[in-house]
């Protein structure tokens, strides 16, 4: 075995490192530390001892410490991720930056937002507004997760058609190395080509290669006008064929274009408990468009919602109030939740394709669904051709749930590896896809990855076990 | 000593590899190969031999081969860099992918073009634009630049401030990696976050990670309407400083906000052997804003116009049509060529900072100017803090320009470090800028570059002696 496991002394120099209030080793606290929003116990698994640092100095004192004594450390954010990428699958030392809470700084004259990565994704867009500007990050879990972690992941979101995704906002960031090292890399040059990019190699890398401790954001000036469009279709084909024709035409992009199928609109309306407008379409698609002039904002939505009813949409409900927007989004927003109403346990997965092939690939969907006998609701970020497929476990036995999953993800990566897609467009591999990649990923760029990792953590103490095996 | 010469048995399977006819010895040709855009001596080296493959497999061949027998190889694109990121400091192999310039493929559901790396930019551009579209990359060396060089590089330009560098339009690649294996990182998915972000690593490292072969390009909606200003100031800090304003205002962000001092105006003048209006002013800014909407546009230029008339500008030029913007532009463009003709040798910099410290940069460089006596017109690229600063020769002897231009940089790099800033923001290290970023960058990111390096290329073998030395 690789690793030791953390014994009293260790447990004192932590006391002494982050103070005695910040170490946890109560069972059941404990317990709250060894699962994110998988719902399967599979992934889930309780740390030895949790550790609430409050500066970089106190990680790098951890990571020196962890390295010494060979004992895996898990970082952690709010704990709202998808792929079981802040469980800590070996044990040992999970790292929560929840004190680490802190937003350092907003820069009106460069546009930055300078934070500590246990800050809400809803803080960093409330503050940002609040001052006039846009943080265009935007996952739908926002209310609850961190930022550190939205960072660690790449988080995705709504607004990603437009304003791309987490990735484009971070233009800096301080960070502890595995080996214990703090560094600050990029920071508030908008163009920097100073050595490798370092800081995109770091976004996204689901803190296996480091722990940030401070992000360097990216604001924009916050568009005046947002409109918002609900389109119900009768026909799931119809509506998702509006993509590619939406993203086509005529120069205009969308901030979002997302979709919703028959079952995540009838979960969607028992979560909430109200009456949502044609609930019985077999889809609805949303649309934003935003910009600082309104009369360029009100063409645009018109362009679209024109589109949107010469290619089969029911009706287009337009939301241009912050009110009505709030009720279009909530029936989007509360996909996960929802379908916990109808079976606590499922597998959500994340695929990505081209835009285009996005018909197919539901298609494709229904298809293994129908074939499997397995509840397979989608919703997602249609315009960039990300998906939300959810397989419900609803009233199987373990043993069954199991094999039956196995078969339905192994034909849908296949189909979607078919249609030039990949595995996750925003949950990240973490524990729960790193059989899958090992079997879907070229070999060549696992190697790259594991070479990558090996180089910068040699002793493999930062998050181990997630996206690849290393040796 | 590392690396063996090139004998003739290498030579033989290298004509085996790519054909006789692509393997180049003639010594006044290999001279050609043997620089960049530098202009001094100290950065050109002749390789041993040139090859010119014409696809992914031979330069498969080409690096296995290289590896087997330790000789370096120096990917080459158009040899239109400014940091000798291409020049074999070495000796031998120069890999040119001049052969490999074809565009393979315009996808216009997807928005995506797939082309070789040989393509030079402006036929990317041109191909999208006549397609409808638009490609946002926009070196100034566009015309001659290969894309397979603004990938190596993550090249900026002009139109970074609302559409960002090269590093944003690039979605996926196929490279063929230090040992040989080609893989295709990425591809038409626009959310992607399957694995380490390998694409983005690849873009900028400066062909010393990889050779691309492939680039996968995001095209956008191609704005309808376009406008430049053209605005002169009587004074250099007035102009520069309306940069932040221009940035923090109303909610605009301008496609470019570009800068030129009064020396470069004059060389410009001189260099077309046109007039240009308002010569004698002590700073241009040129500004470009583009949309969809003709009144948008023109509400955001006069906008900005009459922000730079409140602000000291001494008139607002307003180019609305193709043929009045290329004279605009045309200034700015060739401020390179332009100042070969006032001193055939000079070091152009390329520094960058956060864009409110600008008029603290250019101050900094004025005083350095004056305490070394060296002409340094600056020209650039205000709205994203990225200044070419270049430092002229003249008539000094040979040590006379060694000793005051280290004087010069090293107190120029000091005050740009000072100021939040970096080496450079879109020529990048290459062997030129090597010895700077040691001295410069912290320890602990050189480190990281060099531990990526060797985990990459453990033989040293692709673009040695760049970026940074590794043992």
């Amino acid at each position: 075995m690789r690793y030791n496991p953390v014994n009293g002394k260790i447990i004192d120099e932590l006391k002494t490192i982050v103070g005695e209030t910040n170490v946890v080793l109560d069972p059941e606290k404990l317990a709250v530390y060894g699962r994110d929003e998988v719902s399967e116990a599979d992934w889930q698994h309780r740390p030895e001892v949790v550790v609430k640092p409050e500066s970089a100095e106190q990680i790098a004192a951890i990571m020196k410490l962890a390295n010494r004594e060979m004992v895996p450390v898990t970082p952690r954010g709010a704990g709202t991720g998808l792929s079981a990428g802040a469980v800590p699958m070996l044990g040992g030392i999970v790292l929560s930056v929840e004190r680490m809470n802190k937003i350092l700084e907003l820069d009106r004259e460069n546009l930055f937002m300078v934070v500590e990565p246990g800050v809400t994704t809803g803080e960093v867009q409330k503050t940002a507004r609040e001052a006039g500007y846009l943080y265009a990050g935007d996952p739908c879990s926002a209310d609850s997760s961190f930022i550190g972690g939205n960072v660690a992941e790449n988080a995705g979101g709504n607004k990603a058609v437009k304003y791309g995704t987490t990735s484009r906002h971070v233009y800096g960031m301080e960070v502890v190395l595995p080996t214990g090292e703090i560094t600050t890399l990029g920071g508030k040059c908008v163009k920097d080509v100073t050595g490798y990019d370092l800081v995109h190699l770091m976004t996204g890398s689901e803190g296996t290669l480091g722990i940030v401790t401070k992000v360097f954001l990216k604001l924009l000036p916050l568009p005046q006008y947002v409109a918002d469009l609900l389109v119900p279709f009768d026909d799931m084909q119809k509506a998702i064929n509006i993509v590619p024709v939406i993203m086509t035409h005529g120069g205009i992009i969308p901030t979002s274009v997302e979709f919703m199928d028959s079952l995540s609109i009838k979960a969607a309306e028992m979560y909430l408990n109200q009456k949502l407008p044609y609930s019985d379409a077999a889809a609805y698609v949303i649309i934003e468009v935003d910009g600082s002039s309104e009369r360029q904002v009100e063409e645009d939505y018109e362009t679209i919602g024109n589109l949107c009813l010469k290619n089969g949409g029911l009706e287009v409900f337009v939301a241009d109030n912050k009110s009505t927007q709030d009720r279009i989004w909530k029936a989007r927003k509360c996909y996960a939740e929802a379908l916990r109403v109808i079976s606590p346990v499922y597998c959500m997965e994340d695929i990505v394709v081209p835009t285009n092939r996005i018909p197919q690939a539901l298609e494709e969907i229904n298809r293994i669904a129908a074939k499997y006998a397995v509840k397979i609701p989608c919703a997602g970020h249609a315009g960039d051709g990300n998906i939300h497929a959810t397989l419900l476990r609803e009233n199987r036995d373990e043993q069954t749930w199991h094999e039956v999953k196995e078969k339905v993800l192994d034909e849908m990566y296949r189909a979607v590896y078919a249609l030039g897609g990949n595995l996750s467009g925003e949950h990240g591999i973490g524990a729960k896809r790193k059989e899958a990649l090992a079997r879907f990923m070229d070999p060549v760029q696992l190697n790259m990855i594991r070479s990558i990792k090996k180089a910068l953590d040699p002793n493999l103490i930062l998050n181990p076990g997630k996206i690849v095996d290393v040796e």
